[in-house]
This record gives structure tokens, C-alpha cells and sequence, in this order.
């Protein structure tokens, strides 16, 4: 089969490769239908995640399953599934608890971008849907395995109530997807904060009600006019620099919150300045498997159309030139067809 | 009247002062009943806190209306009452969303270990009680104006609910405070990280269902072996210290909270390291106003004894041995008679 392997910083190929087989029993393989490269992924591509061999990149997938261990009984060959980037059991008390990124026996889904993929405790971390998708709707189902339940996940750690007033820091497509997530969790007004005409256009699409172009105190000021003069209820952190920490922590409210999902870059918080912000803080790793079933209705039912996020599709063997646009901000997220 | 006066580190006198009077028509002034020596009191006299000239100590307060401005409408001369050490108007943004330490309009009591203080904005700040108390309520009662407020607040902002499991690091006034707080709240198990003996059996009377004595990495496998190996679901910081927050967040259970209302020392939290740990955190100066009318209810109806927490009781005069007895840690707290 092809698969996608990153070999050094900004080598990435599309080789032949054995495919995979199934090596325990909770196993399943899978047939990708559609794969797609993750901001996250550009850390390996731009040399910040040191890459000691070449391997297999990937870790977003929707497909059909091929073939299952004999352990697996919530998934079976022919079904349409999406599964999150990280697998987990979905039974340990942490998983019950919502979150399944912090799973016991959590493992890494990697080489996704490929024409199958095989992924550990597939009754854990897949899930069928419904029916087999249209055409139109795989890659809004595509999201759902990383992005759109990234988004989810800050929306619901920053705490979004019907009615309240949420803020986003971040325009990539976990900014995005945080702003769709706010607008269906209730949120009124919606303020994402972007420079990019593209991105402001996108997220007014997907429910946004003000843009805010201006960063650091000019954007905490902004943000503060626009919101009674004490900051949102909610903020969603979703670059992962200090600045961007900052930018959410004095964007919120005394009392509001912020989740942030921006993978933290060194970022160090004070504890005398969170301590006076009266702000509650929660961040991490999705548990996007915890909102599958919930997102992938939404998907189905028309409400929510997160696939907007690719502006870049191409077939699996051109996946340099997806890196590549990511990497050069010529595209906000590319999807790969195998 | 007599006033606690602080001249340098170490050195608390107390002295003839004037007494308080109403500068602005929003202002009560009080006498004094009873009030008491706080731990924050003690960065001050340990030279912490820098002292630019002798200053009128102490915040914390219960006492009989003297007299009102001419704007003040729900306190009356006569009345027995108790306010926060954080004078609010509880009207604006942030009074209503229940954080009343981050008012707009906040002004910090001072001048409390006295035998008359004004208070500013005193509609916001005061509540009454519902009839004048018996003696040996006073001690309860003062409490309320801060420690136990304190530990209720971290009781809230680490999100204690019915059933919840519970550990408060620190066993000072205010983890004392927290363990009534996660008792009252519905915690189930309550463990109290304490090395104390004293403090331990007060902890157990309180509430405490298990005393941890070890710290660092051992506390935290202590706390992993009585919590289903995951942690707790909420976490009461009241020390203020690196090493305590470390202890606190790693005694969280992933998606579980801390709340921290020890006053952070240089305090730096990881953004890694929060974020890998799915752990909520909120902290800051405690709106003990917000929870005066409940606490108060509960004092009455004899629910919380928390008055437990003084094992010193001086006259007003002795103030300087009162300190002396906390920062030597021979007492947990010191009341004050004037």
C-alpha cells in the first residue's frame, strides 16, 4: 500500500509499505477513506520534534473497517467509522470520566495518512456511523477524528453555557472548530480574534459575531469593551504560545474560563497573575472519542459543517505538497485521498 | 481607642489611636467584638511584605454597627455584623457573577485588630445576623469573614459535589476551613495531607476521612492508593507554595480540579504539565461576601463549627504575643478581644 513517512524535517514521501495486519486482538484495520495532515504534524515537519527515524505520519482517519481481532465486537468489516488520534479502552475510570485522552492504556494512532491504518483497542476507539456518508459529508466526519473535537473540547473546558459570551484566540482549524463548537453550545456572541480575511470570513460563517484584529493589551481592551468591561465568560486558547496563553487569560472574565488546546510551547503561568484573574483554567489533550457519537449526529443532521476547514484536497501521493501549503500558511488544512 | 499598629517586621504594638469615622456616606463603622490574626497578616511581620511606614493591622471582623453614612440602607446602628476583608459594592459585573474580591470597586479593609474600624461601601460589604448571636457563636462567626470563606471558596473552585473525593493540602486555618467546606459540600472522602498531630485530630473532627503525612511524589502515590489509582476529583490548595500547587495538581485525578487559595510564592505552573494533566484550576482571593448569608445560616443552625480553628484566644492588648504564637506555629489562629 502508500503510506506517508516523514524522514527529516520537511522530507515527507509517500512510499510503498507493507499493510498492516492485526497484531492483538482488540485490533481493527481499516481502510482509510480520507486522511489529513494536523497542525500538529508540522512540529516533526519543521525539525521542533526531533525525528530519530523515519516513520509513519498520521493520525486523522475516516474509513471502513477491513478486518477485526477476535475481541473486537463494537465495530465490524464493512462498517463506515471514525476513531480518535489517541486510542484508548473507553472502560478505565478516566475514560468513564470523560476523558479518554488520558486513558490507562492510552496509544498513539499514528501512520493514518495512508491507505490503511491500524488502530489498537478498536472497541474503545472507534465508532460506526449510522449509516455509510455521502459523499459530501466525509469531510466534516474527517474533523471529528482530531480537529472538530479539539474545538469541542476548549469550547467545553472554558465552560460555553447557552447565552454566554466566548472569545477565541487561534484562526487555524482548531480555532475554527472552536467557533462552531461555541455557537452550538449557546454561546451569544462569539469573538474570534484573527488577522486573515480568509479565517475571519470562515469564522463568521460558522457563527462568529465579531472579529478582533488587534493582539496583546490592544486585544484584551477590544475584547473588554465588547464585553462589559470585565473580559468573556468563556475563552478558547487555541495556538499555544505565551502570548496566546496570555492574550485568553486576560480575556476572560473574573469567574469566566479558559480552555486552551494550543499545545503549550514552553509556556509558563504565573501563579500570582492566575491567582488575581479569578480565572478557571483547563486545557489538554481532546477527548474527542467522548464526543463522537454526539458530533457525528450533528454531522449527519446538517447541523454543523465543520469539513469547511480544508481549503487544500489532494490525492494521498501529492501529501508533500499538503505539508508544504500548511507549512507556508497557503492553506489552513489539507485533506488527503487515498 | 486601642489599634493594632505594625512598626517593622516582628515589631506589633498596640496603641492609642482615634477612632474611625464615617469619611464617606457609604462607610459603617463598627466596634469591634471580636477579630483575629491571619496568615496573610504574618508576611508582613515576617518582613515578606515590604512596611513603608507603621500601619493599622488586620481584616478580619465581627462587630456591632456603630454608626452609617448617610447612603447606607441594610445595615443599621446596633446590628451584629460580619464582612468580608474585601470591601465590595456587590452590585457591579463581577459582584453579580459572585466574585466580589474582583470588584470594580473593591477597597481592601484595614484597621481590623482594633476596637473600632470603618468600613467603606458598606451595603456591598456587611451583612447582618439574623439576631444578635450567642457568645459562643462569636468565634464561628469570624471566621466568616475570611479563613472559612477562604476554604469554602476552595471548596467551590475545585468543584466539590455530593460523593466527590477530596484532598486539601495544607492543614492551617484555612485547609481546616476547606475540610468543613468539603464535608458540607457532600464530599465523601476527605483527605487531609497533614503532619500535625494537633491538626490531624481537628482535620478528623471536621470531617478529614483519611490524614496523608507524606509529601512530593509519596503523597501523591498515597493519594493515587485511596482514590482508584487515578486521583482525586478535587483538589483544596491552601498553602500557596511551588511545591504545594505541584502536590496539588498531581493529586488530581485527570478532568478532576484544583482550587488554590494559598497565596502563590513565586509560583510558576507548567503549561505542559497542566495540560497534560486535564486538571481544572481556579484560585484567587476568596468572595467570601457571596457566601456570608449560607455560612451564617450554618453557624446558627450549629452545621459548622469552624470558631475550632483559634486555639489562642487574647485581649486585643496582646496582640504582639498572638502573632508571636503563629509565626512559632505554637497557634493555628489567634483571637482577639478587644
Amino acid at each position: 500500500m502508500r503510506a506517508t513517512i516523514i524522514h527529516a524535517p520537511g522530507d515527507i514521501r509517500v512510499e510503498n509499505a507493507p499493510e498492516p495486519t492485526i497484531t492483538a486482538p482488540t485490533d481493527a484495520v481499516i481502510r482509510t477513506v480520507a486522511t489529513c495532515v494536523c497542525g500538529s504534524d508540522l512540529w516533526s515537519y519543521r525539525g521542533v520534534l526531533p525525528i530519530a527515524e523515519p516513520w509513519a505520519i498520521g493520525h486523522e482517519y475516516v474509513g471502513v473497517v477491513e478486518e477485526v481481532g477476535s475481541e473486537v465486537s463494537t465495530v465490524r468489516p464493512g462498517q463506515f467509522v471514525i476513531g480518535s488520534f489517541v486510542a484508548s479502552d473507553n472502560t478505565c475510570p478516566n475514560c468513564r470520566a470523560g476523558y479518554q485522552t488520558s486513558c490507562l492504556h492510552a496509544q498513539q494512532v499514528n501512520g493514518a495518512q495512508a491507505e490503511y491504518v491500524r488502530i489498537p483497542i478498536a472497541d474503545g476507539t472507534l465508532v460506526a456511523t449510522p449509516e455509510q456518508p455521502d459523499e459530501e459529508l466525509i469531510p466534516s466526519l474527517l474533523t471529528l477524528s482530531d480537529v472538530m473535537g479539539t474545538g469541542w473540547y476548549a469550547a467545553r473546558a472554558a465552560e460555553i453555557r447557552p447565552g454566554s459570551t466566548a472569545v477565541v484566540v487561534g484562526d487555524g482549524a482548531v480555532g475554527l472548530s472552536g467557533v462552531i463548537a461555541a455557537k452550538e453550545l449557546g454561546a451569544e456572541r462569539i469573538i474570534a480574534m484573527s488577522r486573515h480575511e480568509s479565517r475571519q470570513k470562515l469564522a463568521l460563517e460558522f457563527g462568529a459575531t465579531d472579529i478582533v484584529t488587534e493582539r496583546g493589551e490592544e486585544g484584551v481592551a477590544r475584547v473588554k469593551e465588547l464585553t462589559n468591561g470585565v473580559g468573556a465568560d468563556s475563552v478558547l486558547e487555541c495556538v499555544g504560545t505565551q502570548e496566546s496563553m496570555r492574550q485568553g487569560l486576560q480575556s476572560a472574565r473574573p469567574g469566566g474560563n479558559v480552555g486552551f488546546v494550543g499545545f503549550p510551547h514552553g509556556t509558563q503561568i504565573d501563579g500570582q497573575e492566575l491567582f488575581f484573574s479569578h480565572v478557571g483554567l483547563r486545557g489538554g489533550l481532546a477527548p474527542v472519542r467522548s464526543y463522537l457519537p454526539d458530533l457525528i449526529q450533528r454531522v449527519f443532521d446538517g447541523r454543523i459543517n465543520p469539513g469547511k476547514v480544508f481549503d487544500l484536497s489532494l490525492p494521498l501521493d501529492q501529501a508533500a505538497e499538503g505539508y508544504k501549503a500548511m507549512d507556508q500558511r497557503r492553506a489552513i488544512k489539507t485533506l488527503l485521498r487515498p
